[in-house]
């Protein structure tokens, strides 16, 4: 019988599932599932005509690069597009720095590998993204959390906890943000904020990583294109590597996004990309640039917008009539996620099972907490289901709820 | 000023860029050059009609998953299919044991950063691919060049490599190989090889990594289907880590690709792969699958075989008539690649910028050995020229060696 542990380095030993993935796998197997967890993207708001469309004339033959490989850093007219988005950004982006990724999760596995050896310190909010959690830790980095506070990163815990680091001797790299709407708050960081996180950096000497996917999803009820000014863009000392994608814009299934960094790392950034798949998906590639050289990203933009929040007064309300007193949260001024906290006794660990055995699913906050904590949290992705699906999970979920705490009041036999 | 080298991990100092891609970038920015040098599917050879329905099909939008996040360890029906294409092989994968991979590519990187830890051994041919190379230097291992004799893995070498490295207490992890027309040099293993590397994986306790992206490509005037037998086939112990892909067959540009691993290990690959890039490119799945499931692969395989052993002649005789006695080589048996040695004193280094400038590029065999030997040998791609452009493109390099010739007798100045 082969062994393999032995044959495992020391970080696939330590590798784990990521939760988000795991409620994944629950879904694959469910019927009648209603879910929060996953962040999907609504499918029936994905522009079909117009892709088929793209497509078909792409795949003639004419143009036979098509179907070839492709330049690692990406398909050229697609990196000047990039180019232009950032512009719209306020954000300066020279060819050099702009390269596309397999999906931003390949950008922050690129980040990872590129600066941050096993021992390095990364900084992260406390809550974060779990696929930045994962890939940071997949090269044995150790992660640091920074508290919030209101949905904010506290300026007071990043000062003090990089100042208890450095005392330490530690290896600090940089900070992990989704400054907009994010995952999985929704909330968005202040302009204030934004600027003292870079003086931050710069006095520290240390980089910003900031993730950008829902840039473009900010609800106008709640939210303007101003406040979401990407730190990017006043980034004078060449601090930030930034992140974003057009998977919530256009769709996942392509697995096209892109980052921005600095030329020196994304002179790396492209080695490394060499050697986990040689190039992103070409005709993926080749698709989505048509979709922004012909407007359909553009024309996507404001329609997602006025899904999204739609979708999130559904919830709003759905969560207001079936469950006063038991939840509470910021509303989300854009994006795909509510974060729900949840009233004493129940925790949204104990909760899940109930959940399930009701047929709706979401992802509970300890996955998002590097320390272990968040267990009062729940994160409900509403981007996916439609509005009757969304109100009909709410109303499983608010029973689910009375099924927890029933089910913690009954003590335990103890025979 | 911000100084970026303290930024970088220590594997990612380490990065070089690969020399196939540096002949791509080459190849990008000239015109009228001829290209043996990257290992490009030939594009007019493609089911483009096939593949245009496909797509029509697919993106009606009638099933949004088409262009959902899918799961990571690849499309079901996919895996389905891989099944059936691994039995036409002789080897028997439960599903469990199959996962798709973004392109080989990453196949040979998730390897790396599963079973390589730095400082750990893995065995390499003398020469051997360069994707692979890269792959597992970039996890920081340490690679160790096994000789061969005749175009095949030298069994003695293999022994005594082994039993050295052993002696000195040094952690070999395994042996990787391309037993099918390999890359560089298009030679195939024999089956009496392949039952011994087997013998020598179980006695040892080792891995054995065996990358098969041209066995459907093997040339019928010398070879056969049987002669293309896996290791895999014959694995009974669980060591063998199968590799193979669709960009050889149907198209580079989908980076769709598969790995059949034992299930422990294919458990830590599915770990890495989602903090990678969370799933491979869900259309170019769907095409994938949709061109098994119509039998446009299968119409494929006969086709090529037949495209590319018309070019392997095309280019033996162009060699034959433009360089009798410059270039020595053993006739490709299947796949993409002709291996030439250079008669001295000319030497694929010093010959490559009299190509360039002839118009013609190759990719000097100094690439694909670990050792920094192999000058003499240079890799002719004849897969993706037209005939016409093959013969052109020998006549150049037959042009390129008089100029190196030439060069070379002129002493240089001493003023």
């Amino acid at each position: 019988m082969t062994q393999y542990d032995a044959f495992l380095s020391r970080t696939a030993a330590a590798m784990r599932e990521s939760a988000i993935r795991q409620m994944g796998t629950v879904l694959a197997q469910a019927t009648d599932m209603i879910s929060f967890a996953p962040g999907y993207p609504a499918e029936d708001a994905l522009p079909w005509d117009a892709f088929r469309e793209i497509a078909a004339e792409l795949l003639t033959g004419a143009d036979g690069s098509v179907l070839q490989y492709g330049p690692t850093r990406g398909y050229r007219p697609l990196r000047d597009a990039i180019i232009g988005l950032m512009r719209e950004r306020d954000v300066t982006s020279p060819l050099e720095r702009v390269m596309v990724t397999t999906g931003s999760q390949q950008g922050l596995d690129l980040v990872a590998r590129v600066c941050l050896d096993p021992g390095d310190v990364a900084l992260m909010e406390l809550p974060s993204y779990t696929g930045a959690i994962t890939a940071f830790r997949n090269v044995g980095a150790s992660l640091v959390g920074v508290r919030q506070d209101a949905g904010e990163i506290d300026l007071d815990d990043l000062e003090r906890t990089t100042a208890r680091l450095t005392s330490e001797g530690r290896r600090v790299k940089f900070l992990y943000l989704v400054p907009n709407f994010q995952n999985p708050t929704g909330s968005i960081l202040s302009r204030a904020r934004r600027a003292a996180v870079l003086e931050w950096a710069g006095r520290h000497d240390l980089l910003v990583i900031e993730d950008d996917p829902y840039r473009d999803l900010y609800f106008p009820d709640v939210a303007s294109d101003a406040d979401t000014r990407p730190l990017a863009a006043d980034d004078a000392d060449g601090r930030v590597v930034y992140l974003s994608s057009f998977s919530k814009t256009l769709a996942p299934g392509f697995r096209v996004a892109w980052l921005v960094a600095p030329e020196p790392l994304a002179a790396r950034f492209e080695l490394a990309k060499q050697a986990e798949d040689l190039c992103t998906g070409v005709l993926d590639q080749r698709v989505v640039y048509e979709s922004c050289r012909r407007g359909v990203l553009a024309a996507q933009a404001p329609r997602l917008r006025a899904h999204y929040q739609h979708k999130r007064d559904v919830m709003v309300r759905a969560l207001e009539a079936a469950m006063p007193g038991t939840v509470g949260w910021a509303m989300p001024r854009g994006g795909f996620f509510l974060w729900a906290r949840l009233a004493p006794p129940v925790d949204s660990n104990a909760l899940l099972p109930h959940a399930q055995t009701r047929g709706v699913i979401y992802v509970p906050g300890r996955a998002f907490f590097i320390d272990g904590t968040g267990s009062e949290f729940m994160r409900l992705s509403f981007s996916s289901p439609p509005p009757e699906r969304i109100e009909e999970g709410v109303r499983r979920l608010a029973l689910a709820v009375q099924d927890a705490v029933t089910s913690s009041r009954t003590p335990t036999a103890c025979t």
